[in-house]
């Protein structure tokens, strides 16, 4: 399918504040993905799908999820992070996208994974910090984003995790994996750095 | 190994002050036993041994758990948790401890983990609120453990993640699944009585 389709097919299945929402993550991921070596139009394809899901009825993304054989655990948590596992399963059999490291994005933009792509932290960070976003912390965020990819989405992944212990909601431990598997990346990045300087 | 006996043994490991810390977690755990129906004497066996190890040098209480097969990803982790696994190590073969509940408890002190029992609640929530306690949110869990040994450990572990989110540290994976775990305890409970009243 081509991209102007695409887009004009997942523009239609969300109200239109949520698209704008969708065209500031288009545009953040493409900045970001050229500010870190990642490839822009696939940071664009996967922004441009990543919540066609979200105005779905829960009851449908649930059927997604359902019957496709994807992880069941995910219906004991938060319905919001249904949306992206259903958006990865329609984006390869409704919009034909058949790049894993597109699909990978999609998947894990709202709560993270143990080892994050490049790519994956590219639409996980567009998302938090596209121009439209308006949360305290939202600056701070993007500040560290000029400088750190990964520092960028802890501060992002700390916000959500104070929000949730705030609500005495559950953590989804995928995020929690991500944040450690991104301070591991940081402390290794260091080693790195303090073995070239000896 | 008589009580008395391994009081005076674990008493001279470690310094009069942290002595003093584990006086209060034997007294608070034998009084939050006989308010949510535990039995007392496994409950202060607990809370004697607990920090057993606590003193040792770092490099004895890594080998502990080197060479006896414990999970080794603890030694990827904050050496705080290391003491809490050795030690339940050294209760059952320095100190002959044969209850599995109680060397449990001890093991889960420090991290929690996803299926908290009785015991192992009463032994961590004893450790966060013994009298000698003075970190900002202590009052506030000693009022809750007055009526939710649940909801008290789940603020307890609240401000154990705040702190490592605020230090930029990992934080580990048991003490996210022990309150969610708990979370899910409480939900199942208000099902429960919701249910009954219709």
């Amino acid at each position: 399918m081509k991209r102007e389709d695409i887009i004009a097919s997942v523009k239609q299945q969300m109200p239109e504040r949520r698209w704008t929402h969708t065209e500031g993550v288009m545009e953040t991921a493409v900045i970001l993905a050229k500010r870190y070596g990642e490839d822009p139009a696939k940071a664009e394809l996967a922004a441009i799908l990543h919540d066609v899901c979200k105005y779905w009825r829960v009851d449908e993304q649930a059927r997604v999820i359902r019957e496709n054989g994807l992880p069941q655990d995910l219906l004991g948590y938060d319905k919001e992070l249904w949306h992206a596992h259903a958006g990865a399963w329609v984006a390869e059999h409704q919009y034909g996208v058949k790049d894993e490291a597109v699909l990978d994005a999609i998947r894990y933009h709202t709560s993270g994974r143990e080892r994050m792509t490049k790519l994956d932290k590219i639409v996980c960070l567009a998302d938090y910090m596209e121009p439209g976003r308006d949360f305290p912390g939202v600056h701070n965020i993007r500040e560290i984003a000029e400088h750190s990819l990964e520092k960028a989405l802890i501060a992002g992944f700390d916000g959500t995790i104070r929000f949730l212990l705030e609500k005495g909601k559950r953590i989804y431990p995928l995020t929690l994996f991500a944040r450690n598997g991104l301070i591991e990346e940081l402390e290794r990045q260091e080693e790195h750095y303090d073995t070239n300087r000896h």
